[in-house]
């Protein structure tokens, strides 16, 4: 994954532009290898071929580099939701929920980093830098929100709500359903055990059939 | 919360379950202090007032008392829910979740560790370490998941499904609303960002009283 950098320092936009690129390809590729928890700053680095102190001129932590990535992933998961139901008039929760969570899980670096933001992220970086993210999650989960609520229309005004604690509780599963190694040799070697692993699609499929479901009885 | 050692090194039984159990709380105090992700295994030997080689002796890894001190507090947990309930015979989804949710808000250690566990803790411990903790939490989820099925009759056989899922939703619930000071104070000054906001015992209880009555709604 290295790479031979044709410029030492970037100065030109255009070469500022390559190297922001090239950091935050580099940043993914190495999250989706091994997970976001076990890269650094140095390993980006390394890399991108070049020293820490050059992705500082771009970032001043590696959390406000996968915060960046974490942005974009949220708006191209929405854009993934929107046209798989371009064509859609109206849909069951089922068949959102279905889709929502194949979606997601078509996107392992979006969700690796649903657990990560709060937990992690959003603790190492500039008031700038989080403010960014935090108004474009609002913005992904709002636009969501709006295709929820036309899809299911028994929802009414729910879809804030359904697309946040879809989200929230998919974070949580997907972790759970990535185990380390040696846990996941446990599962496999323990039949007690079996109830703690977790298949993320089939359940967050179920949950969000539920949870839509629950919404919609609640709807007052 | 420093203590002066009485002995330098436990050899006797209860000398050694002294230790064990300074090692603990010390652990415990300092993650309600400032949060788990931010307390090293230095940082307990120097609470305790021994030389990292002496915790060494009890726990492998930092992740090991954590893990040792969540089992713990999942069997707290569910003790209270029981007790609160002692006198009750059936209840409604709505009171449930409540009381669910303000018995985790009375244990910000055990709300903490419900999402560190798998997404840091699980993964820095040997197998014989995760085995148990994962035994303890199955076990503690199976005699909530009794209650609420005897509480809520309507919930038929879904009580695990019920109470492993307002767990996953709790455990992200509640670092999002435990951000970083930077980020307390972006909420309180910016508006825009109110949604973004979550205030824990409200949100889990709205969550828990919705999820449960979709899974009501679904029993077939």
């Amino acid at each position: 994954m290295e790479c031979t950098p044709t410029f030492l320092r970037a100065r030109r936009p255009e070469h500022k532009r390559q190297r922001y690129d090239a950091i935050r390809s580099a940043a993914a590729e190495l999250a989706l290898e091994r997970g976001v928890r076990s890269v650094s700053l140095g390993d980006i680095a390394t890399a991108v071929g070049v020293h820490k102190s050059a992705i500082l001129r771009y970032f001043a932590t590696r959390e406000e580099i996968y915060l960046s990535i974490g942005a974009d992933a949220w708006v191209d998961w929405t854009q993934a939701v929107h046209a798989e139901f371009a064509d859609v008039v109206e849909t069951t929760p089922a068949a959102l929920a279905e889709a929502l969570s194949r979606t997601l899980a078509d996107r392992p670096l979006l969700c690796d980093l649903l657990a990560q933001a709060p937990l992690n992220l959003e603790r190492h970086v500039s008031t700038g830098a989080v403010r960014s993210f935090k108004l474009a999650v609002l913005e992904a989960v709002e636009g969501l929100a709006a295709l929820v609520e036309k899809l299911v229309p028994a929802l009414a005004d729910r879809g804030f709500e359904a697309v946040a604690a879809i989200a929230c509780f998919a974070s949580s599963a997907w972790q759970i359903a990535h185990p380390s190694e040696s846990l996941a040799a446990l599962y496999a070697a323990e039949p007690a055990l079996a109830r703690a692993c977790v298949d993320f699609v089939p359940t967050v499929s179920r949950f969000g059939e539920v949870y839509l479901t629950g919404l919609i009885a609640t709807v007052s």
